[in-house]
């Protein structure tokens, strides 16, 4: 069974939140949607959502300042194009070491700047303290005009599955950050999709940002609506160039780009069948170009064509693998290579209990 | 000077700002507001605030659980306060240590929703990360209906000061914590003051919370008025019984209460002097006994009778303590002790270059 708790991150947030009571003027449920929807009166919902980077520091994923600052203004705001807010601004709490140094904190604040500037919006206010080591949290707040906002839910068995631009950089920029210093990837400044996300809300049946890479994203969508996804034959040409080429150079398999779970902030939606050659029309007159990845299918499944089989990926292991490995990141590849070899070699073990 | 820039902590913050734009819709400049104030379109404003509890964790001034979670909801709530906005619930990101136990989980929330009950207010969302110790970032959102929102500006000479109810409490608690461990101060749960801000707000020319202590509140108002603040000759009696009993016991002298950088979230605020009455007369009906500490006085100067004069407190000094003490909070109650000493046995030498 796909449930949300056979996933131990849902399984942690549903026993956080179990004795809390839901406010009346909210519109999703708990994992039903990238950000928060609060209905505000007749005409205006807001959307507001609060992510921290932390771990992302703490391993040292992220030792760039700018990057950093970069960073926590783009996962907050790619929650708000996700459900379709335009947003109104971010706050961002940091908690900044005693040793860092005058430089870091001007690159760490001009990341943020510049990111604001990119998305054109603004830091509304925050907190700083003093800590062991730099964590950031931001809060990013947006409205929403649509009439329904577009959620997590509400893909139907034949609805095309979409990305909003190529996958995969992000894992790539984690395999050269903890495997291969030497060769390293550095084209990694994922982008918000704010532009975009207008087009997408006037056909999509369901939309997610790709926060936690591909497979995870497309894992919980399973749970939250009930289908699975099978990816077209050609997914390879949804994988960014310069990802696939430096995965190839280390010999690491290409599907596992979109295992990974070091997301770079495109947009997964569906679109129902008919209304396809419209959406795409309309996407082209907008200058944009979104890449048709497969479909939703009635098996909760998620299939892709690797090794020369279409291949149901036991999606639940893959999301658990971080938990399992207790944030030990080579120890987490190591199991997600072990995976690898498995469905390469012992195909028929497949291990699909969900 | 009484600059903005002389407290170290708020040169911090315009150091850190200082690239970023600010949005068109924010109707407060930095400093100014306990929380961010949002035009969203003719009728409506909302306020919104970020606060993360992190050293107060770190120093062990947090040690239990539930307070923290109801502390990481009433600072926020306390902001929304400030500022007049009826809160629409809060965001909160909790970073939880591997070795945090069930039961302190299950406390930590328990505190986070009670103290949601006590306001009448929901989580909305969250996020969750592991790390090396308990940090949680709060960030509350609320709506304003007034046409002109409360804020840290506006009071003049003549003008009433104000307090919502007894000071001192948080300060009790912190030397409780860290001078005399076993003759502990146990009554801190402060509740932020929701209930009586409709009754203030119509009144009232500035309002700010207490969450850095009276000196620090009352010091930053001089800085963004332009005026001073006079205690009446009974400020005693503003000082929560308890608290006073606590450490009249260590031979801790009361003004010190007020010193202290903890705060107790109640309502600092000044009533124009020809409203006093009429202010009164409808607190009460609301069941609400407003605590009247002084006046506001157009030297820039907070006076206070201690050791048989009037004495202008070096506020500046008071402020920059914890900065100068490094982060530890021995040193930095050994310091004010110092200074108390000096205005005892040498007021003539009393510092106030500000």
């Amino acid at each position: 069974m796909y449930q949300l708790n056979s996933i131990l991150e849902n399984k942690v947030i549903n026993n956080l939140i179990s004795g809390f009571e839901r406010s009346p003027y909210q519109l999703n449920k708990p994992h039903e949607s990238d950000a928060e929807i609060i209905q505000l009166n007749d005409n205006t919902k807001f959307a507001i959502t609060t992510d921290s980077i932390s771990e992302e520091i703490s391993t040292g994923l992220y030792d760039d300042p700018y990057l950093t600052g970069w960073m926590i203004v783009t996962v907050n705001i790619s929650d708000l194009a996700a459900v379709g807010a335009s947003p109104l601004g971010i706050l961002i709490s940091e908690i900044i070491p005693k040793d860092f140094t005058n430089a870091k904190v001007t690159d760490l604040q001009r990341g943020i700047s510049d990111a604001c500037k990119a998305y054109n919006t603004f830091v509304l206010g925050g907190d700083t303290n003093e800590g062991d080591r730099l964590i950031l949290t931001g809060t990013a707040i947006g409205i929403i005009n649509k009439e329904k906002p577009l959620t997590r839910i509400g893909c139907k068995p034949g609805d095309i599955l979409f990305s909003s631009g190529k996958l995969g950089s992000g894992n790539a920029f984690a395999i050269s950050k903890f495997v291969s210093k030497t060769n390293s990837f550095t084209e990694y400044r994922p982008v918000a999709q704010i532009k975009n996300c207008s087009v997408i809300s006037k056909y999509a049946s369901c939309r997610v940002d790709t926060s936690d890479g591909f497979i995870s994203t497309v894992d919980q969508l399973v749970r939250l609506n009930n289908v699975g996804f099978k990816l077209g034959s050609d997914w390879l040409n949804a994988i960014d160039n310069d990802a696939l080429n430096y995965v190839k150079n280390l010999s690491i398999p290409a599907w596992l780009l979109l295992a990974g779970q070091h997301g770079e902030f495109e947009l997964i939606f569906t679109i129902p069948k008919d209304l396809k050659a419209e959406f795409l029309d309309d996407a082209l007159n907008n200058g944009f170009e979104p890449i048709e990845l497969g479909k939703v299918i009635s098996e909760k499944e998620v299939k892709i064509n690797i090794y020369g089989n279409l291949i149901p990926i036991n999606t639940t292991l893959i999301r658990n693998l971080p938990t399992e490995a207790s944030g030990d990141v080579k120890h987490y590849l190591k199991l997600l290579l072990e995976y690898d070899y498995q469905l390469k070699n012992e195909p028929c073990l497949n291990f699909t209990s969900h």
